[in-house]
């Protein structure tokens, strides 16, 4: 069973779909949850007052970005990440593990750890198990991650070699781990691999972690091969566990992924892609705002939505900003961007709760994706 | 008198300085007044709700960027400036005259007008005070200014020459004015010369202006040639109609000039300075924070000051996104330098009405600038 103070109650279930209660010391979670990344302990462009007003519960910083720069030590003397950054909800840190494998040089990965080369500085550094907690325990956030290893989706021999250094790694970080405020989970990896993934989902779940995530996907697989996977594990975890989805964002993906049993979900994509002037639609489609098209178009973004930049500003006026090169568009956009996915989870619930989940992801489906139909 | 609805009431005066109430379609502006600058119908970095949470009332626009990009009859078919940007408040425009002078190239300045090249595309275009006036009622903002020649500071024979020139376009200008709810300010140019200043106020006060501007300072003379401008262009103007200082912003230049009669100003210097990575003091100093001193300083900017920065974030934060480039670091310091203008201009503004202001002028005077003593 999970320890106080992270209790997690499932208050509704539909099929697979799951609305629940997670408990963690900064506050409640209302799940299924989309948390926004702020990966180097801000999320873009975006104050903690403006995300306060959007809703966001569960924010995401990285830890690899805040080992390296400022240094996790420096923000435990600065009464940690909460305060630093001001935030003062739930905060969830990954175990730099993903980062080290995508943006750091001439990494040397051995069964104990990974020595690899910083990509801001070509500083040799090294991260291991015992270390990623002890970054994680300075940074304070309510959610830390395991250290792991994520593969390439293609090659099972080396999956299954990542897979079997995150495991002994899981027990490792298991140990290491000091700090009762914080929730230590588990991440299952595989690749595509049925098989790896089972085991994988088998050995994680069989460890004393307060929750599970699944890694390694939304890195080149299709998305019929998520879906698989997230199936196949989400029969093994057990249910009573909260089930987070790494580096997962698109709404499709959201709504897939509460179908078969997540309930927290991360991804850079609302407000990246709000930095690249495109607004999401609810149904999947994007707007890109710097075409000539919107250049008088009076309308919002969407008129049925909600947001603060729906409700007061043009397309024309946000084409204006980006052609301008006015830092406003970024903000406006990311509000924009980040408002839709946190009401389409807030929806999803509502729809679990209320015993329609099941009208509401057909009814979701079918719908057009919107603008552009330029599905993710 | 100045005609309904733009009726100016004095309700203090203490030595030259005055408080006072300008009525505007869009609201009361409670003067001295700063005004943010919103060069391209966005304040850098800001919202218009965080504007609003600064107490800003005023705000500027740039009619030459406007009209290059996207355009004054775009914005007019856009419902104009205050829908477009969604500012509720008063706005005014200057006369792009400035910028032609000082961004456009190749321009070529006849009795009529001015000839140049966009500074974005090399596009040919012509001002004259008939174009000026007709973009800034497209534009719609409340306070609109006549179209002006800008000197270069030291050249007696040049200075007489645009002087010469923009009293006819100011004549011009007032023909051609056709709105009713725009009140257009004249503009006093003459360099840094008395008899030109003296001549050019008195020329401008005789025209049916309900406000007028002091142009041409702030532009590479002394702040002593500066004070001695203001001084004697003060004691020519109609007391009765508000003074606009263009394009000043230091917090000893708010001072001073508030002290010499001026009511209105505006600068980009305080959103300039926050991308710069500066924090302004109330009295005049800086703190770059981008400096390593800063890196482990858990003290806000200012202690005593109330803006969001200060009461959320500290030093050792706002330097971590600076050198992390994360933009919210424009935002955050947009944030506090305008807060402090702004706050220092209500002070202003309490101590004339409280007949305190010489006292407070004085305090003011003799108050450290702050850290790094880095003078504007």
């Amino acid at each position: 069973m999970i320890k106080a103070p992270f209790t997690f109650q499932i208050e509704a279930q539909a099929g697979r779909a799951r609305a629940g209660r997670f408990q963690t010391p900064h506050g409640e979670l209302l799940t299924p949850v989309f948390a926004p990344v702020g990966t180097q302990a801000s999320v873009k462009a975006i104050t903690p007052d403006q995300l306060t007003e959007l809703n966001a519960s569960l924010i995401l910083a990285n830890t690899y970005h805040l080992y390296l720069r400022p240094g996790d030590e420096l923000i435990a003397d600065q009464g940690g990440l909460h305060q630093f950054m001001h935030w003062p909800g739930p905060i969830l840190t990954d175990s730099g593990g993903f980062q080290v494998f995508s943006l750091a040089k001439k990494r040397r990965i051995d069964q104990d750890g990974v020595t690899f080369r910083s990509h801001i500085d070509g500083s040799e550094h090294r991260l291991d198990p015992e270390k990623a907690i002890k970054i994680q325990e300075n940074l304070g956030a309510d959610i830390i991650m395991a250290f792991d290893e994520c593969a390439e989706p293609d090659d099972k021999t080396y999956a299954q070699q990542a897979m079997n250094r995150t495991h002994r790694w899981a027990e490792r970080c298991l140990l290491a781990k000091s700090r009762a405020d914080q929730a230590l989970f588990g991440i299952v990896q595989g690749g595509i691999f049925a098989d790896l993934r089972r085991e994988s989902a088998e050995f994680i779940s069989s460890l004393d972690f307060p929750g599970i995530a699944i890694g390694g996907l939304s890195i080149g697989e299709t998305k019929g091969e998520m879906h698989d996977v997230i199936e196949l594990v989400d029969q093994i975890l057990p249910v009573h566990k909260p089930r987070y989805l790494m580096g997962v964002g698109t709404p499709q993906d959201l709504v897939n992924g509460v179908m078969r049993g997540i309930d927290l979900f991360d991804c850079v994509l609302p407000t990246r892609l709000a930095r690249h002037n495109a607004a999401m639609t609810r149904h999947g489609g994007r707007l890109n705002l710097v075409n000539a098209q919107y250049a008088k178009d009076p309308q919002p973004i969407d008129s049925s939505c909600q947001c603060y930049t729906c409700l007061n500003f043009s397309r024309a006026y946000l084409r204006h900003l980006i052609v301008a090169k006015e830092m406003l568009s970024a903000t406006l956009l990311s509000i924009h961007n980040l408002f839709t996915l946190i009401k389409l989870m807030t929806d999803i619930r509502h729809a679990v709760m209320s015993e329609k989940f099941d009208e509401f992801a057909a009814e979701y489906f079918e719908h057009p994706a919107g603008e552009n139909q330029d599905h993710a």
